[in-house]
């Protein structure tokens, strides 16, 4: 058996798509492009593929480093790997930049052939829907007719379970972590919340600012601060910050002003201006706005057990006690309905401290069931 | 028994102070005013007073309408008045708007007499321990010796709970309706999110916008939007929003734009619009920081019981289930402190749909509870 360790420096490769995308909004998009990345080794019988869906700000480097920089880990490391609970020994694992998103594939920041300048504001609303399609195209590139699994956390969840719908033959299992059928108004008011500070900050330009040379930061700042709040738990936040002061003892007399007084006041602002530097404006409203329409059941008038029946994967549902952004109530839902259908259903609630993120993080019981699961899948297919 | 009503129209009054407040921080006011309502008689022993503290964003206008506006109804108009709970037939009861504040008081729009101009940024941090200190001489002025109650919910029974520990000879009752002892690493990071986004609005100019003749609304809303989420609960949001479209049908097709989809987005959109036409930033920046600061075991080491052992007062204290903005967890840590110092204290947890909110809306069991409670102090002060 091999130790547990990195899939070590890999290189993204870029997929060029000729044939225009028809979007659910009506819309289309010519052409695009999809940067990949993939770890591990297609089997003979082309059996062994797992497709990994990013949420919100992550990308197709889910595993190990890059050429360019060794401090930059892919966002799933810790379970994808040689060893790790999706074995690459035994998977061949692909990782894609969804369309819109700002990690290389085509989005609001590329170059819109039709006009020569970036699409900005006139970038297509895309849905969960349509990165679905796209990804199968994908799929259909590499020549993988069938996922051994399609798996994704949160809004990459949500992709995993509308793989389950939109294309039920064309994967075997289905994994969706910390994950919700649709969003509740509070998640949707949260999105609000962080749209409305990027489009009102004057450095916007609606959605236009690449022309003026400028990005958005300060909307986009305190976007991703609104975000990390519901991330993260509120029992985490207490034991990570309490109400410890920065740079002194807690004891030590306040201040008295507006800065900087408190440590989780320092960690959020270091989050936020981390994120302004590298993510882009108009990629967070059209993510935000992919999660907010995304509702399977609304084509079926509201009823998930008619949604969820076209579906013919295992499921796997994971969700984790403090997680307050997708609750375990929400992952239930979707189990409900599954076993309404009859499908073949796992689901595991991780007692685990961490919140929403605990689906990025290395809780032993959640590496546990992961392993154990894709165990399960790898006799599956012989890989 | 007079038929339960409003006190009708009231004039608020101007209380000037011209010595010297000195602050917590070390600064101090040289002079200020404070704007104040009262509603009903001062009994001739001056023992059945009441005195009102408000949260966030309100201010003095408790209870009834200005003359110039009947439907400028105060905050708690339902809790306040004759025949309701605090009954203005037997109390005297006194809003008072505090220090810092931008309805009338002192405060960072006024003009600051040694330059001329607004105070703006140079206006101190002001704590709840300063409040109290001001609302003290307020009550000196008044003729109030000791308070039958000292009342408020959130922020406001914050103030009462600080008055039962640094004037506890000058209270009879100490009341404070889902309050905390001190903010939660989560409720200072949303103060924080809140702040950031007035601080980085352009139109801020380091809070000294009144100078350049603008407000910084983009900022104004994003901080109220923010607040508002957390006022709610995300029951209370499902079941007056869920996913309903703006003006459709719930199964009408989407729009795919950035524009209003939802109704909740509406919503927060017109709460966060209706909040910057009417509040100051700088208030805001300094009212959220004297959340953050407050914190009266801090003097103690941690210790609360030891931090609430001067006080004397008898204590209700009320929380609601769906709060989580100050969940009845926090009241609870008040109440065992309460309790092993051998206070008399009555606690209520009251299951009310309304989150934070609840504590200024009219469920019936929260309306009784309050009803007997002040019958009681009306007993006891012969009122």
């Amino acid at each position: 058996m091999l130790k547990s360790g990195s899939v070590g420096v890999v290189t993204p490769q870029s997929f060029r798509f000729d044939a225009p995308l028809a979007l659910a909004s009506g819309a289309s998009v010519d052409g695009y492009e999809l940067t990949v990345e993939t770890y591990g080794q297609l089997n003979a019988d082309r059996s062994n593929a797992v497709l990994v869906c990013h949420a919100l700000n992550a990308s197709h480097h889910v595993a190990g480093i890059t050429a360019d920089d060794p401090t930059n880990i892919g966002w799933w490391d810790n379970m994808v790997g040689p060893g790790k609970p999706v074995d690459t020994n035994r998977f061949f694992v692909v990782g894609v930049n969804n369309l819109g998103s700002c990690f290389g594939s085509t989005g609001p920041m590329s170059i819109n052939p039709a006009t020569g300048k970036p699409y900005g504001a006139s970038f297509p609303v895309v849905t969960v829907e349509d990165w679905v399609n796209a990804q199968a195209r994908l799929a259909d590139v590499l020549g993988v007719e069938r996922w051994a699994a399609v798996m994704g956390g949160s809004l990459g969840g949500m992709q995993a379970l509308s793989w389950a719908i939109q294309y039920p033959e064309r994967l075997a299992h289905c994994v969706a972590i910390a994950s919700a059928p649709k969003l509740s108004a509070q998640n949707i008011a949260f999105n609000e919340v962080a749209r409305t500070a990027i489009r009102s900050d004057p450095d916007f330009h609606g959605g236009d600012y690449y022309a003026h040379g400028i990005v958005p930061k300060r909307g986009l700042r305190v976007a991703r601060m609104i975000g990390h709040i519901t991330y993260l738990s509120g029992a985490d936040m207490a034991e990570k910050f309490g109400r410890a002061l920065r740079d002194r003892e807690v004891g030590d007399e306040y201040r008295f002003h507006y800065d900087i007084e408190f440590e989780v006041e320092s960690y959020l602002r270091y989050q936020g201006d981390k994120f302004a530097e590298y993510f882009d404006a108009n990629t967070y409203l059209l993510i935000t706005r992919a999660l907010d329409y995304f509702d399977p059941a609304r084509v079926t008038g509201g009823d998930l057990v008619a949604a969820m029946r076209p579906a013919s994967a295992k499921f796997l549902l994971a969700a984790f006690t403090t997680d307050w952004r997708f609750p375990p109530e929400r992952s239930r839902e979707i189990v409900e309905a599954l076993i309404a259908t009859g499908r073949d259903v796992s689901y595991a609630e991780i007692d685990a401290p961490h919140g929403h993120d605990a689906f990025l993080l290395d809780d032993p019981r959640y590496q546990r069931l992961m392993r154990n699961y894709f165990e399960t899948i790898a006799e599956e297919v012989r890989a």
